[in-house]
């Protein structure tokens, strides 16, 4: 196996907590998306819709997407189970991962990629190109505000995310809430959501 | 269990045909979309998102994910696997299975949403409102004619999404492909698509 990865984005980070949570490490290979080599045709020839991260197995298969990559790696690496301890946490577990993905990090990246000057024409990822749209970036911080509004009241009373074990939903969760520094939103004075951000943000995971 | 469901709707039929094609029925209740009962505090309190479908378990969790219903049902019917039948296969059925739900039905989402007059301020689903935004229109609908002309170039070498069998990335796609009509888009001269189409549209379950 070995991982696309790019160390500064967000993506990708997911997949790298996961495999430190498991103790485990892949061959890495670094894509540098500042300089779009995302958008390169190696690349592409593995991931047509150039993100990362990509998960290539030794039979040539390229996995694009996170929750495809944390599934198989939860196979591969059973221990400790991420993805939920029976039927009803895993189905939690995928429940909670979905919500932040298309509530948090969604919504980050829908400020973010509207207003930053880096992003201009690069609305969305992928191979074409979208003009930026300032009602969007508005839009996005609205919602991701509603987010971390909405994980707080969560948390009030759960240890974690999805009970009292920690699982990818923490670490979808964990990358959300950082990655919404970018547009300045901070736990601030949500108790429950920050005390949470303390507790999973000092397992030596997180620095992954 | 019991199924919240919206017969007209897209999302809640990929949970109906999932059922079907298992050979299975749940007790269900109707959700008046068209007249906001989502919106109600009866529903808000199973699902404080505000859409279907929603899956109540028997000690009253509510399952509000499509993707955390299927994974639960396709556990308590295991027969016919369609969610993979090996490890690759199942991560494959998961990607692509998100790929649909972001580049298909998300697009199709955006353009119909903001353009319709029935979602004047309902441009995206949940508790709170936004406004429709006429770029947004023009951009899901070249979202969503590159996401055909992608499906199309993917099925030219695979009779089904995920190679030779039927899974729950057919059902997600053969429903953005029939909610792309909403908005006026259709296989047309797709041929690869429109084999495709003919071949799952023809299973009973499609009726469902």
């Amino acid at each position: 196996m070995k991982l696309y990865d790019c160390a500064p984005a967000p993506s990708p980070r997911r997949v790298r907590v996961f495999l430190a949570e498991k103790g485990e490490t892949l061959p890495t290979v670094q894509i540098d998306l500042a300089n779009r080599e995302q958008l390169s045709p190696e690349f592409r020839a593995r991931n047509p819709r150039c993100t990362v991260p990509v998960l290539e197995l030794d039979d040539g298969t390229c996995l694009v997407e996170t929750l495809a990559i944390c599934h198989y790696l939860e196979h591969r690496f059973p221990a400790p189970p991420l993805m939920g301890r029976d039927l009803r946490e895993q189905a939690l577990v995928l429940q909670w991962n979905a919500r932040i993905e298309s509530e948090g990090l969604a919504a980050v990246a829908e400020a973010f990629r509207n207003q930053s000057r880096g992003f201009r024409d690069r609305a969305l990822p992928g191979p074409q190109n979208f003009a930026q749209l300032p009602e969007l970036a508005e839009r996005g911080r609205v919602r991701a505000t509603a987010f971390l509004d909405m994980l707080d009241e969560h948390l009030s009373d759960s240890p974690y995310i999805v009970g009292s074990h920690y699982s990818l939903a923490d670490i979808t969760a964990l990358i959300a809430v950082d990655f919404a520094r970018w547009i300045r939103l901070e736990p601030g004075d949500r108790r429950h959501l920050a005390r949470w951000h303390r507790s999973v943000s000092s397992r030596p995971s997180a620095a992954a």
